[in-house]
């Protein structure tokens, strides 16, 4: 079964504080009339610090869609290598065994999509499938690896590599102020995350067993982008923080199919889409705080970094380590309201492994 | 194996003719130094007519991204459930058999993506899988396609619906004026097309055999949008009409990876970029015109319509019929340069098919 490797993430130097975070919202918003409530709803989140792709003065000022764009592309295409060299060093494989690469962002658009670009730049085969989705928002974490997965039930052997490039200080909106956006304006972070999912039974990591999607009924504009000319303006319903009690029985019903209990397992890899989030799922699944740590000190010390928290969440599981055969679930959340998840079972170092390195693929091209 | 049944296709109401491009680039650029080679160009071309989401004047006029991005959203909710319930009538499913919806489309963003809408509009169920794609361009019919198959090739017996969704009109940049820009305005058209991959081996259509990507080495800038605060702009390089003497071995490989010979296929369903791409295809595989005929047809009556291309064409070549076993070829070119290509085999009305229909879907997740 397809093996999610160990995660490389990268964030950027420019460091903002909670404290800082604050006095801006007091600065930029002296006499918003509920500027009390978004000040506390920020010290809510927890977020201590996020890392922006740009200095603090810079990523306040709107130099328009176009320029915003151009340095989405140009600081994606800096530091995106590095993060793939990485990913793929842990995974034990090299540029000429990928046979995908599923490209996540929601922070920028780029035709054609960034995948072309890491092909020709890393030297990737030119039969490697490209999957770019830049419409699913914090979910695309889970989708990337569920669509990775399906890749490797596909193509027995395969290897899939992920990226996630999310920049969501470049869809700060300084016009607008409702209260969603305030809080946005102290909730979201900026990474790059990579991955990969090696289908040929070796490496270690999470052993991807099952994976689902489910979509919460007529919750379309709960989470959405307005499309302007001064780009994406980013919507957050107040509704979106009690989504739990909707998703949490999708997470049973997975883990149910696969005769495990959700609330009885030993890792959970969850979006840290907001405190209230993880607090919810808690109490639904009927776990401890302690068994979302790991995406509690994402949140902490990044930020909400869309698409990439679980990637994060994930790598500091492997810092932890686990024991063989520890069994877990994987959620991402986004607009949809969608919730792509996955159960994985840990293989760890010391497990049984096989570690052949493959040259060519395993897709039947022969345009390899 | 997968069998790609009929394609729904729906062209809007509001026709632009050829004589009317014609007289509309005279009368917008009187004075653009090279008006008589962007006329014999768009002469060349062959598009007779093209079909426009809104009537031409409204076309002509730029309301703004945000304006622009609406009407988008709108038109796409007003014409896609009726070509899907097409689709799914032609492959004899309903919307609670589907497993996934690839939902490709490069002239419009919406966050949540539509399939997050259609799922809600039509009833398909909670957990269908979404797969939006909007960053390959005209390619990306082929994406559709080859994803779909791999979707069913990971669950057999899964169904996937397939949406293409392309108002190119609503990219028209009034201020672009390169020969390239011009050249564009006389090519492209309106379209939306759907259609069923079905994976339980029922159905007839093209009996899905293989699929291939293949990425042109550093052609990423030949064909690109750049963003602005305008929206997309579309830039074609002049280059891109000789991609044919690269991109036909690609061709030859995947062929010849399935023991084919891509020179003597008895049907072929190309992307109708432009004439040229058509003309120098039949050369570098050594066909007759003949053979490109649907994809001529629809270039002739559409316009170049994006990813719909090679649903129109195939659907063509549905209603002229083929024989039980009848090979072909099926190709989307677009930027990257990438073509995503892939083999089937025909399964007429008349052969053997199991049209027992699914209710739950195939996919192993217990969320039906």
């Amino acid at each position: 079964m397809p093996v999610l490797c160990r995660p490389a993430v990268w964030v950027p130097e420019n460091i903002l504080s909670m404290e800082k975070t604050l006095s801006l919202a007091e600065e930029l918003h002296p006499k918003h009339p509920r500027l009390r409530l978004v000040k506390r709803m920020i010290t809510n989140t927890g977020v201590t610090k996020r890392h922006l792709i740009q200095p603090v003065d810079v990523t306040l000022t709107h130099p328009g869609f176009e320029a915003r764009n151009k340095v989405y592309v140009r600081e994606a295409k800096r530091h995106i290598p590095a993060a793939v060299e990485q990913a793929l060093a842990s995974a034990g494989l090299g540029v000429r065994d990928i046979d995908a690469i599923v490209f996540v962002s929601c922070t920028g658009f780029a035709m054609p999509p960034l995948t072309s670009w890491l092909i020709n730049e890393l030297g990737f085969r030119s039969a490697t499938r490209q999957i770019p989705i830049a419409q699913l928002g914090c979910a695309a974490g889970g989708t990337a690896i569920n669509r990775a997965h399906d890749f490797c039930r596909a193509y027995p052997g395969a290897h899939v590599l992920i990226v996630a490039c999310e920049f969501c200080s470049l869809c700060y909106q300084p016009d607008d102020s409702d209260v969603g956006s305030l809080l946005s304006n102290g909730l979201f972070g900026d990474a790059i995350a990579a991955a990969v999912v090696r289908g040929d039974d070796g490496g270690h990591g999470m052993r991807l067993v099952r994976n689902a999607s489910h979509l919460v009924p007529d919750t379309e504009d709960w989470i959405a982008y307005e499309v302007k000319a001064t780009g994406f303006h980013f919507r957050l319903d107040r509704r979106v923080p009690g989504t739990m009690s909707v998703l949490a029985p999708a997470l049973h019903t997975l883990a149910g199919a696969h005769d495990w209990d959700a609330s009885a397992l030993d890792f959970y890899i969850i979006h840290a889409g907001g405190p209230r989030i993880l607090d919810d799922l808690c109490h639904y699944l009927s776990v401890e705080p302690h068994a979302f740590r790991h995406s509690r000190t994402t949140l902490t010390e990044y930020g909400n970094i869309a698409s990439a928290v679980v990637f994060d969440a994930l790598r500091r599981q492997f810092d932890e380590g686990l024991p063989e055969g520890a069994r877990g679930l994987l959620a991402g959340f986004g607009p949809g309201i969608t919730a792509e998840t996955s159960l994985g079972v840990w293989r760890a170092p010391t497990g049984p492994r096989s570690v052949v390195r493959q040259t060519g693929g395993a897709v039947p091209t022969a345009q390899h």
